[in-house]
């Protein structure tokens, strides 16, 4: 059976994740985003779940920057959650009665769900925990008295459900990737995303260039975020997301032009997107329009068009 | 006498900033980065000091969308500081003879020492706190053995020093921004540092036509940081910081025509780089340049020249 690990502990939102990543398989946790990538690199794990963006707090940097920071592994499939939380209190309380005084979260829960805490639990002090699992744990050890946490936390702990569909804005949503060793990629299904990391040169102009070979190729880009190089300040990696699959000639052209073009690029994978977008192929930019013109190069260099 | 707010509490990096940017003036902390922007915002304060960027752990988010939430305040300068942390413990402590078992600081704080704890404490386990001077505060409550703080916090808390000068990374580092309503701009010094945050039209290429319009007048951009637009997932800003100062003929050329080609700019300030480092100035791209092509078509324009 294929293991797959997961950034833990159990009843995260990254386990939800997994189970529709890999439902199939058999889930662990570990402690940290870099112990996932960590566990396939070295053949303990065939596979890891890790977040890698949030529509409200950003990037996951743990995982970019774990992403380049050894062997390449590549995203073969992703999953969109949409990020509503479940408060719980200890099975004990009445927290009409008796209301929590202390709630407890991981920082970035906290931050998107501000505004319900402060209409529902004004008096509540807010605690920072390591994750929202471990926020949980504490309100068992009675250590808070209340934690916002993933819906699937109320499977794993024997707590009181408070209040579901925590969210001040309601279409919050955390992207996850499964990741896995280089190898067979996911076919192109015309509704896919590239994902590359790429240092560009440090002079006037090398990001516009590499971002212009995919505007001037027609290919939509989805996401760009910035990571500072460690011990090197004022230098930066790009982690670049953009429309179609690298079995496309469209998508294989620019990227050796970026590869060229850039002191080092690493791909991070193909994978059909979650929310099922389909590329936008502007005119003269589609695959066969790159394939004719090819051929059309070739037969001029054979002396048999012009 | 000036009043600046600083994101506290006392005894953290920001408050050592605002020595730095506004020593001479009366400092105040506040609780959050948007209660920093808001003090200025609503007349509490002068002026604000806030981090934007870890060379380790990359943009202070909350520092980004405070400057788009409300009202425009621009950055009229800037500080750059190593960052290098003291671990504190109980003054009744013998840390040697009795060794913390635990030790708390923010986690970003934790993330640039892990090194360090892993080498020297090997035992302890590690807690996350609220700020660095909130794990002082723990430490002085009994709740924690150690706290990893900035050097100034040494200053508030009646605590014993353990260790100083403690980083994983020799050249890690923090930007912060002395914030101001607009009005007067500093003085162009030849090593300024421009920033905007630009809503990109989202179609293709629109990020790679804005960047362009830097590169192609030999404007170096210094960073980019993508945020997410709350509540509207897959759409983002982007925050742009670029070589040179918005009263320099070259600066502002662009900038009118990356508010022509984007949704929407705001600017956020132009002011001396901490660095002290000079603008490149590529052949053909200087302020005289500018003035003297403005000049020709101007007297083309009346039949002059041609």
């Amino acid at each position: 059976m294929v293991r797959i690990a997961f950034f833990g502990p159990q009843g995260t939102f990254t386990e939800q994740a997994a189970r529709v990543l890999a439902g199939g398989e058999e889930l662990f946790p570990v402690e940290t985003i870099p112990a996932a990538f960590e566990a396939v690199r070295s053949g303990a794990a065939d596979g890891a779940c890790v977040p890698v963006e949030n529509s409200v707090e950003g990037p996951v940097t743990a995982t970019l920057d774990s992403a380049v920071d050894g062997d390449p592994l590549v995203a073969v499939a992703e999953a969109l959650l949409p990020i509503r939380f479940t408060v719980l209190v200890g099975a004990d309380r009445d927290p009409v009665a008796d209301p929590p005084r202390t709630v407890a979260s991981h920082p970035h829960a906290l931050a998107q769900v501000r505004g319900w805490l402060g209409e529902h639990l004004p008096g509540a002090e807010q605690l920072v925990a390591s994750s929202t699992a471990a926020a949980a744990v504490g309100v068992l050890d009675g250590e808070y008295d209340a934690a916002v946490v993933a819906p699937v936390a109320a499977e794993h702990y024997p707590l009181k459900t408070f209040a579901t569909d925590v969210a001040d804005l309601a279409d919050a949503r955390t992207r996850f990737l499964l990741l896995r060793t280089p190898g067979t990629l996911p076919e192109p299904t015309g509704a896919d995303r590239t994902s590359i990391v790429v240092a560009a040169a440090n002079r006037t102009g090398s990001l516009a260039g590499l971002l212009t070979e995919l505007a001037m190729r027609g290919i939509n880009l989805t996401r760009l975020d910035a990571r500072p190089v460690k011990g090197d300040y004022g230098t930066y990696r790009f982690f670049i997301d953009f429309e179609g699959h690298v079995t496309e000639p469209r998508i294989a052209d620019a990227l050796a032009a970026m590869r060229r073009r850039s002191m080092s690029v690493r791909f991070l994978g193909s994978h059909p997107r979650a929310d099922g977008v389909t590329a936008t192929i502007e005119p003269g930019a589609g695959n066969d329009d790159f394939v004719a013109a090819d051929a059309w190069v070739e037969a001029v260099r054979k002396g048999e068009l012009a």
